[in-house]
């Protein structure tokens, strides 16, 4: 069950074994903490450790748990016993930016801010922006197939990601899809790897799709009495045909939440929403927001000026942070149907009285995508055991609704029995065939994701 | 290899045997005729035919051939010798349309054109618009992952797909992706389904993404000396930061076949570009359109109004059709990068020369698809071996300039050569064997697709 010293020898990036291996590997930002020791980590300089790492681990009988950032919500990073860790972090190049086909082509411990940056300095951007940009790779984006608050009208990781290199399960390197904008040839591996959460081979490198920078930005944002106004509000815009580049939403507590983290005497209010609307149109969307905001609510704020819009958006990025002032945080992660928003909202307000849990949920209202918080006090011994509890209820709520148990984080291990629960056996037993397929001797995160 | 009369009876819809099935079957919109004669043809009428005609298939040891509307241009349809013929079309309602959700579920043999005048009532639309909407069916669109004028803006028709509802190999039924515009549980079942050509299954019913209809809309058209200065011009246009929702080419001889069918004593010119803007910056884009074509010709017209606009994009309406006056047309489907549009098209024209055959080069700008139509007179004995070689010399040239051999149409029966030079052998090996996890008997489309 360990590597041979001349085995070791062979990388280029450092190797560890053992107790030397920093304890923050067996958990990621999840607060999920694996059972046992990890047996080795490889720091992978290149594809080819990468390549040496995957034979090693099959030759001596460890498991391969593929590390990016490790900012995962899922614990999919998480490497215990019997595992050979394999960060791919120090894979961090950005290989190439052809301006004229809007395409990037990057290693994959690189990080979508950094590449976001070195787009800008062609005009262009990397849309996908999870708010953990700077602290995550894009491999591990494209393994979770990362949300972020473009996507109600950029999309998510996925729709970005137009090939991949892979290393399999017997050290093979594969290709998928293309550079070019589009390509029917073969099967779609590319998005079958997308959202794969490392269970079917290492993403070394991406071939991405790089978009123009929006001639214009205007946010506009609103407060209102209650979540169902707000919801209904969102509805509204959309149905008026406005494609915000952004529309978020946070109830009363997130929103107090945050304004007593940034110490502003804001505005009180039962929901708070804040909406962008970016190119050509994005002064008429606005005005459409706008208008539209205001039949709901009297208290609209617009700003098309960059300092105004970063306060008004300060507000929706401090909602998380303000929480985990208060212990550890649950991060849950459901969607729903856009028109079941204000409904999901009531229900887990709800289901936080019944557990006696803090929950607020604040999220991407433009795609149904919600995000309740349930705080865990550490000076409350039973708190975690209620937490999970009023978790499961959320599950319950979401599938319930007709929508699912994750939008955005994945699977991992914590939500394993639930997907169950949402796919019914068939599925299950068609995504174990095509893992099987890929990774016959169960090499990849063996006990994650499905 | 027959099936049993009794299991004949249990079918709802029609059944066909042997003699009594229309030619028609053997073959689909490529021209491709399968060898030998199909043993039996079910006119499924719902969902359980489908999984009836499939185990059924599987036990007298016939393959599963799926068609939808049979206008594919790659052979995926055609049916021969020890077939069954499962024909979906007859499953064509409209099964919901969600409007405050943007979500439209269908059964399989919808048209597009159907479901998007549905969707119209509504206020929205189903965007993807493949030049067959009228005469293929969604079930199709998706198994070919459908292209058409609007994907520059809007995607293909996998970026409209959710969810599917799929017979397997086995006759279960098994549901995949969800109803929320966003989710990540579980591997991406649904683009593994799109694109698959009819070799992992029976797609019956998918849950559609709906748009709204654009506010606004304004066609541009140029006349441009040579394609070198349209490509060019067509680059500038999206360096400008425009995205405009529709930007397609004609090479010289195209635009003059077009306008000799048309009737129009057209502007003789070197290529021709016609483009359209949507949305709420619509105005402000197609001005910006409009200037752009202006500094690499003088010749640009624009329409705001239907009917002037209708007439800007009926000569690229009526590339093809004036094409296949001449004869049998192998309609070829290549993408490069956007950067390589003019060497590519100056490639194929070179290609012509040296084959001595006549192609019409036209396609989607926007994405670097080209279609290259190469004419088959009927009274030239060998035309057809030299049509043939051309195209193996245009798949080529799309591979040296970095692109793909079909970015619409798929591989069916006439590509599988290439996509292995395309991709290689890894590649190849991981899609077989996702391909057998799936079907382990080969029962679907045997030779067709990998
Ligand atoms: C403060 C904070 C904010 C966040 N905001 C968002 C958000 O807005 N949207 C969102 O979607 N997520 C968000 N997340 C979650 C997390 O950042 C994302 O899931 C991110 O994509 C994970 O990337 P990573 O590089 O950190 O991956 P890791 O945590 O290292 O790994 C995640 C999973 O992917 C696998 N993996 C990683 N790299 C590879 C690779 N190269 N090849 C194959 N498999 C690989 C791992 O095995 C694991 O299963 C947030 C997290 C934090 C802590
Ligand atoms: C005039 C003309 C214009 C065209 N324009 C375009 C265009 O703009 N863009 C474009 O992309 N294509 C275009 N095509 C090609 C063709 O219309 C598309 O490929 C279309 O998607 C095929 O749909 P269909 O229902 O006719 O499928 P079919 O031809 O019946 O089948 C195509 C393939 O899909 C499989 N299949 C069909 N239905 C199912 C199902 N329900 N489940 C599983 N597998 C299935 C078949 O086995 C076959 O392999 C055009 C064709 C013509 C004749």
């Amino acid at each position: 069950m360990a590597l041979p010293t001349d085995e070791i020898r062979a990388f280029t990036g450092k190797v560890l074994r053992g107790g030397d291996i920093p304890e923050v590997y067996r958990t990621d930002r999840s607060g999920y903490v694996a059972a046992g020791e990890p047996e080795v980590l490889v720091l992978a300089a290149d594809v080819d450790d990468v390549r040496r790492a995957v034979v090693a681990a099959a030759g001596a009988g460890l498991s391969v748990v593929v590390r990016g950032g490790g900012s995962g919500l899922a614990g999919g990073a998480a490497a215990g016993a019997g595992s050979l860790i394999l960060d791919v972090s120090g894979l961090n190049r950005i290989l190439e930016i052809a301006a004229d086909d809007e395409v990037a082509v990057v290693e994959a411990g690189v990080s979508a801010a950094v590449l976001d940056a070195a787009a800008h300095r062609h005009g262009l951007r990397y849309t996908p922006d999870p708010a953990s940009t700077a602290i995550s790779t894009i491999g591990g984006n494209i393994a979770t197939n990362a949300g972020g608050l473009r996507c109600v009208k950029y999309g998510v990781t996925g729709d970005a990601t137009l090939g991949l290199d892979v290393v399999l399960a017997d050290g093979q390197l594969l290709h998928t899809g293309r550079r070019t904008a589009k390509g029917v040839a073969g099967l779609d591996l590319t998005s079958l790897f997308t959202g794969s959460e490392g269970i079917l081979g290492v993403i070394v490198a991406a071939t991405v799709r790089l978009r123009p920078v929006p001639i214009d930005t205007i946010t506009i944002a609103a407060y209102f009495d209650d979540v169902e106004s707000a919801a209904a509000a969102c509805a509204a815009v959309l149905a008026a045909r406005v494609r915000p580049a952004m529309l978020e939403l946070l109830d009363e507590s997130s929103l107090r939440e945050a304004q007593d983290l940034l110490g502003v005497r804001g505005e009180s209010a039962g929901a708070f929403v804040v909406a962008q609307t970016d190119g050509f149109g994005a002064r008429a969307e606005a005005d459409i927001v706008a208008k539209t905001f205001g039949e709901f609510t009297s208290r609209v704020r617009t700003g098309s000026d960059p300092d105004a819009a970063a306060e008004l958006l300060a507000v929706r990025r401090a909602a998380l942070p303000a929480l985990e002032r208060h212990g550890r945080v649950l991060i849950e992660d459901i969607v729903v149907p856009r028109s079941r928003i204000a409904t999901a909202v009531r229900r887990i307000t709800e289901t936080a009285a019944r557990h006696r849990s803090r929950i607020n949920t604040f999220g991407h209202a433009g795609d149904g995508n919600l995000h309740p918080i349930i705080v865990v006090p550490a000076d409350d011994p039973d708190a975690y055991t209620r937490a999970v509890a009023a978790a499961d209820e959320i599950f319950a709520t979401a599938l319930e609704l007709g929508g699912t148990i994750t939008g955005e984080h994945g699977v991992g291990v914590l939500k394993r029995a639930w997907l169950a629960r949402e796919q019914g056996p068939t599925a299950l037993r068609t995504q174990q065939s095509i893992r099987h397929a890929l990774d016959p001797n169960g090499l990849f995160n063996p006990g994650k994701a499905l």
